[in-house]
């Protein structure tokens, strides 16, 4: 039952949700995925478990193209839409992955570029470097879960918004994010813990990434896989939980901390080329 | 030319975006301005100066109900809509009257139930009291212009949306919100100063309107005379700065600081009425 509920809404994106967009999108013009999530993170979103504010500022640039549909599935549309606070998600997901991509072109770096895990292990890549180093998927830690789930119900850490952690977003903007400190202590200050965990690892701070409670500071971008390693220290990825079985989806929602193995793997291995071993 | 746009716009507001708002609200059903506001507020709003993520909820809300509309205008209600992040202001500013319309039912108190300008006077009454006490409208400081106009173009401080400072709203709320700190020093201390300036004059502190920098307390409401006498301290006003002449509009914000004399005023009339000398 709730297979067929995931399967309709495959469809619904497939057949209604994905061509009304697209001529949406073409009526409107290009959108500025990233300048929409720097506006989302002054008003709350760590842009990764939280993404309502970027979500709505997207809806409110559509609305006039969204309106102008003569197709009566714009009703659909729009109420799916209205619904869906994630939305921003995916959008985010694939412009941060633009920007790894670019950045995975430097040769011989210790920056990660690809951090992904797949509900049973985690992996990375770092820059100038085609191979995966993986350790098991973590437990996500912090959580809340909906109403009759629980810890026993969740599978391990599991999908590609990772991504996100890598150019200054989820983990790394948690001080921005009034949502996240509910997860990790109630406070502000909770939260900003999460975003200095994230920058004593990191190489650089964003310039349109700002966190209003850090004065206004970039969020850290660049995971450093050699600050990793010798301070012990991994990426802190803000993230849904889903069911353990097929079928029911999200669950919950809290903080998943990477392994440190698969990072350390894959500096060796930077080792190893650097020094003609590879 | 100037005026000839006010004037089309407000035609517009009458013949189109009323009507049809009209529609979309008996479709939608009942609208919790203030459970709006309150999470406009997690998302950066002091819902004074700043609507936008409040005003972006809203629509989201609406969006199903505004995309079921038949009559095609929907588009001109959409184009208006999508281009106007002060919408939700105005239906703030009337749920907040009719909050302290009903405050003002309570005798003989020294609270201040309606705070108003009109760009000449500005003026206080306070609750079990009809009367108005003023003094001479002041300028708005700590202003941001728009480009091309400065100080000797504002209005001294005008119209009746400071009744959002009574109700834990706009100047109580500055420490919410991000994008005031812009105008009164740049960091969100300087912003959180404000909201602990209104403190120190308010009775009480908002069980729903909460402030994330502040560990989530809640604003200050209900503005007490005795308070603001005895401590020759007067509420901040977060708000739009008008041309000083007609058919120009709004040319920047700031922040007004109210003036003492209406509040003394207010305060020896109901010390009058208290002693039977009224």
């Amino acid at each position: 039952m709730e297979t067929d509920a995931a399967i309709g809404r495959l469809r619904f994106l497939r057949d209604v949700a994905g061509p009304l967009l697209d001529d949406v999108v073409r009526a409107h013009g290009p959108i500025d995925v990233m300048g929409l999530a720097g506006q989302g993170m002054q008003m709350g979103d760590d842009v990764h478990i939280r993404t309502q504010a970027s979500t709505n500022l997207l809806m409110r640039n559509l609305l006039p193209q969204l309106a102008a549909l003569h197709d009566e599935r714009r009703r659909d549309l729009a109420d799916f839409l209205s619904g869906n606070h994630l939305f921003f998600l995916t959008l985010a997901m694939a412009a941060a992955r633009a920007l790894t991509g670019w950045a995975a072109e430097v040769p011989d770096s210790s920056i990660v570029t690809t951090m992904s895990r797949n509900g049973t292990e985690f992996a990375v890549c770092l820059a100038g470097s085609a191979w995966w180093f993986s350790a098991p998927a973590p437990p996500i830690g912090d959580a809340l879960y909906y109403a009759g789930f629980g810890p026993d119900d969740g599978a391990p850490d599991v999908g590609d918004s990772t991504v996100l952690e890598l150019v200054g977003l989820g983990g790394a903007a948690a001080g921005a994010s009034p949502s996240v400190a509910a997860f990790v202590g109630g406070t502000m200050a909770d939260a900003a813990a999460m975003s200095e965990h994230m920058a004593a690892i990191c190489a650089g701070e964003s310039s349109r990434f700002k966190m209003p409670l850090l004065d206004f500071r970039g969020t850290p971008i660049g995971v450093d896989a050699r600050r990793v390693v010798e301070l012990d220290m991994t990426p802190k990825v803000t993230t849904g939980i889903l069911h353990a079985r097929a079928g029911t989806g999200q669950i919950g929602a809290g903080v998943a901390t990477a392994p440190v193995a698969c990072f350390r793997d894959a500096l060796l291995d930077l080792d190893r080329r650097l020094s003609g071993d590879g």
